[in-house]
C-alpha cells in the first residue's frame, strides 16, 4: 500500500487539529482512501510550547528545510499564518515540486497572484479550503461543483468574531464594547481585535471568493470595507422594527445592468426571514446564486481547531489523490474502499421525544387515565395542553409532548390507550427532533 | 486542445437542461477547463417530442448503441429515469469502459450495489450528485470535503414536493388535500403523487446519503418510512404552539450508545429557530454533523430543469478531468485557466436601499427639511418612523428607509443635511440588502 508523507508548517490551534486527525484517525483515512497519509514532520517555532495536541517529539523540528524541498515529502501544509516567512516557504515548496495546502487568507489575498502563478508554472496544486469560512466547503463548491454556472452573486458572513458580537448585540441588547469585551474574555476575539472588527479578515476572504466566482483578482484597495465598531444597539433595534437583522455581510455580485462587479463589505440589513439572518454566534455562511443552480446556501463553523482542520484535511486528501499511481477513478463511487458493517437500529428501539394528539370525550378523569397508561410504560410528560371541543374529530383535544422515550413503549402505551372508552378518534403521533 | 465527447441518454426536463448548458455555455466551460466538452449524441424515445430545449436534430438518435460502447464517447450521462433499461445501459457502459453520470436515485438505491461493484471492477466512475437534493452539492461534500470526519448524523429535507405541501399547510393553514391539489396544478406534484407524498423518493435519497456517510448500504425494507398524507392542519398548529415546525425529515444518525445507525423518514417536529425549519417551498436542505467539522448546513433547489442540470454538469466536468492527459494539478487554483477582466463597480455608483437614523431637535419642520434635502438628490422614502427623545444622543430619533438610490447621491444629501441646524448628532447609515 502506498504511503503519502505530509509535512506540516505550524502547530498552533489549527495545526494541532490537523496533526490530531492525521495521528488519531489514520485508520479511518486508510479505510476510505485505500492508502496511508502519514504525518512525516512538523516544523514549530518552539519545541517546548504547550499545545492543544502534541505529536511525538521525534516528528518535531525547528528547521523548515526538513520539510521544504524534501523529496520524500510531496505535500506541505502551511499553517504558520502571517505573510513571511509563509510566502517564501510556499513559493520554495512549489518550486521544489511539492503540493501546498494552506489556511492563510491574508497570504492569498495579498500574494495570491504570485503564488497561483508559481503553482501554474510548476504544475503543482495550491489548495486553500480552510482559508475561507472554516469547515464550510465553499471553495470546493465554487471551484468544482458549480463550474457549469455563470455565478451571479456571492453573499457571506465570513467572520465569526463579528457575527458573535452582532448576535449578542441583537439578542441581548448589548453595546458593541460590552459584546467585544465578552468575546475577548471567551477567546472569540483577540486582544487586538482590529483585523476582525474593522472587517479586514472578512474582506480578505471576500477577495478569495470573488476570484473563484468570477476569475478576477481585485485588490483590497479596490473595495469598500467597513467594520462593525460604529454600530449601536439603537440601529439594531430600529432594523428589527422594519423586519431586518444587521449582519457584517460580504457582497460580491455581478450587476447585470453595468456589467460591473459589486464587491463590498459593510454592516448590512438583511430580511429577518432569510436563512442568512438566522446564522448566529461564531457560525459563518455563504449564499451563492448561479444561472443554473439557483440559490445555494451553506453554513457552518467558520473557525476553531477541529472545523478548520477538517477543511485542511479535505484538501490534503484531494491533493494526495493526485499523488497516487494512475488509478481511474480516483475516488470510489461511495467514497469508501470497502463496505462497512454498521447495523440499522430497529425502529422499535428508537429513543426520542414524541408529540401526541388525543381526541377525548369531555369528562373528568380522562387526563388521568391517559397519563396513567403512559406512565405505566415509562413515558414521562414534558408538556400538556388541553384544548376546547374539536367538532370535526368529535371531542376535546389533548396534546402531550413527552420526554425522550423508547418507541416500543410508546406504541404499546398508545395501543393500550386506544382501548380506553374516552378516545373518540385515532391518536396522532409525530416524532420530535431536538438535535437540529 | 482536447475535446471530450459526451453521450446523453434521455432528453426530459433535466436532460434538456444539460443539453442547454453544454450547447449554450460551451465557451464558459472552455474558459474554466482549458478543453472542450462536446455533446456528441443524445438518445431519445421519440425524435419528434416537444421539449424545453431542442438540440440540433443531427445529434438525436433513438438507438442507445450510438452512445453505449462507442469508443469516441468516453462519458455517458443517464437521465432516462426508471429502473430498466437504465440499469442495463449503465452496466453496459461501464463494461465498455465509459464513465457514467446519473441523476437516477431509484436506480442507485435499488441497484446501487451491482452498479458500484461493476464500477470498481472496471475502474470507471459512477457519479450521481444530481440524484440527491438537486443543485446542492451534498454528494461531493460528504464524499470528498468531509472525508477526514467521522460522520455523526445527516438530516435532510430531500423532497421538494412534500416540502412545498407542508409549507402551504403551515403558512396558509391549508389541508393536505388542498395543498396537494394546488401543487399538482402548478406542476410541483405529479398526477400520481405516491412516490413523493408517501416518502419513497426521499427514502431512496436517504439510503444514498447513508451509504456515503457511513459506508453502508441498507435496503429500503430496513427503514421506517412514513409520508405526509396523514398530517392535519391541527398537528401543524399544535406544533407551532410548542415552538416547532413539522417537516418530512430524513434522519441518518449514529447512536453513540448502541453503536447502531438510526435511519428513518417521517414527519418530524423541528425547533422553529433551526435553519432546517426555515427551508420552505420546493427547497431542499441537508445538515451534516462530523466529529471535526461540527455542523454543516446546505440548502438549495432540490429539483427543476436547470438546478439539477447544474449538478449533472459538475459531475460531467469532474469525470472529464480524469480523461485529460496527465496534467497535475487537474484544477487550477482558482478554477479558471486565465484571469477574467471584470471591473469593480465604484462604491459611489452602488445602487441599493438605505437605512438612515437621524437625531434631530424636536420642533416643527424638521422632517420636511430633511426629506426636502433627500428629495432634491433623488432619494425617495420607503418608510419613516419618528421616535421619542433619545437622551444619550440629545434629540428625537427619525428613522428613514429609502427606496433604491445611488450611493453618491445619498452621501451628498447626507453631507447637505449635516449642515442643517436641526441635527444634534451624526447620522447613522446602514445599507439594506433585499436579494437574500
Amino acid at each position: 500500500m502506498t504511503t503519502i508523507n505530509v509535512g506540516l508548517l505550524g502547530l498552533g490551534t489549527v495545526g494541532s487539529g490537523v496533526a490530531k486527525i492525521m495521528l488519531e484517525d489514520a485508520n479511518l483515512l486508510t479505510q476510505k482512501l485505500g492508502y496511508d497519509i502519514r504525518l512525516a514532520k512538523v516544523c514549530v517555532r518552539n519545541l517546548n510550547s504547550t499545545r492543544n495536541f502534541s505529536p511525538p517529539a521525534e516528528l518535531l523540528t525547528q528547521d523548515a528545510n526538513d520539510i521544504i524541498g524534501q523529496p520524500n515529502i510531496p505535500l506541505v501544509i502551511e499553517l504558520m499564518g502571517g505573510l513571511e516567512p509563509a510566502r517564501t516557504l510556499v513559493l520554495k515548496a512549489l518550486d521544489a515540486g511539492q503540493h501546498v495546502v494552506t489556511a492563510n487568507k491574508a497570504l492569498l489575498a495579498i500574494h495570491g497572484r504570485e503564488i497561483f502563478q508559481k503553482a501554474a508554472e510548476t504544475g503543482r496544486a495550491v489548495k486553500f479550503e480552510a482559508a475561507v469560512a472554516g469547515a464550510i466547503p465553499v471553495i470546493r463548491v465554487l471551484k468544482e461543483a458549480l463550474t457549469a454556472n455563470r455565478i451571479q452573486s456571492v453573499f457571506g458572513i465570513l467572520n465569526g468574531t463579528t457575527n458573535h458580537i452582532l448576535t449578542r448585540m441583537t439578542q441581548d441588547k448589548m453595546t458593541f464594547q460590552a459584546a467585544l469585551g465578552e468575546a475577548q474574555e471567551h477567546g472569540y476575539a483577540e486582544a487586538d481585535p482590529t483585523n476582525d472588527v474593522e472587517g479586514f479578515d472578512a474582506a480578505h476572504k471576500l477577495l478569495i471568493l470573488t476570484a473563484l466566482a468570477y476569475g478576477v483578482q481585485p485588490q483590497l484597495a479596490d473595495i469598500h470595507v467597513e467594520g462593525v465598531t460604529q454600530l449601536e444597539p439603537a440601529d439594531i433595534a430600529a432594523a428589527a422594527e422594519f423586519g431586518y437583522v444587521i449582519k457584517l455581510l460580504a457582497t460580491s455580485a455581478l450587476d447585470p445592468k453595468s456589467g460591473l462587479l459589486e464587491i463590498r463589505l459593510h454592516p448590512t440589513m438583511l430580511p429577518a426571514n432569510s436563512l442568512m439572518a438566522g446564522v448566529n454566534g461564531v457560525m459563518n455562511a455563504v449564499a451563492i446564486r448561479g444561472h443554473a443552480c439557483g440559490d445555494i446556501f451553506l453554513s457552518g463553523a467558520g473557525a476553531g481547531m477541529m472545523p478548520t482542520a477538517s477543511a485542511v484535511m479535505g484538501d490534503v486528501i484531494e491533493a494526495s489523490r493526485d499523488l497516487q499511481p494512475a488509478a481511474s477513478p480516483k475516488v470510489p463511487a461511495l467514497g469508501w474502499q470497502n463496505l462497512q458493517s454498521w447495523s440499522v437500529k430497529p425502529q422499535d428501539e428508537t429513543q426520542m421525544a414524541y408529540f401526541l394528539r388525543f381526541t377525548v370525550i369531555d369528562k373528568p378523569g380522562v387526563l388521568s387515565a391517559i397519563s396513567g397508561v403512559l406512565g405505566r410504560h415509562d413515558i414521562s410528560l414534558a408538556q400538556v395542553i388541553q384544548k376546547g371541543h374539536d367538532k370535526e374529530r368529535g371531542g376535546v383535544t389533548l396534546i402531550i409532548l413527552t420526554h425522550e422515550a423508547k418507541e416500543k413503549n410508546l406504541l404499546t402505551s398508545l395501543r393500550e390507550a386506544d382501548e380506553l372508552d374516552c378516545l373518540t378518534a385515532p391518536t396522532r403521533l409525530i416524532r420530535v427532533e431536538n438535535r437540529l
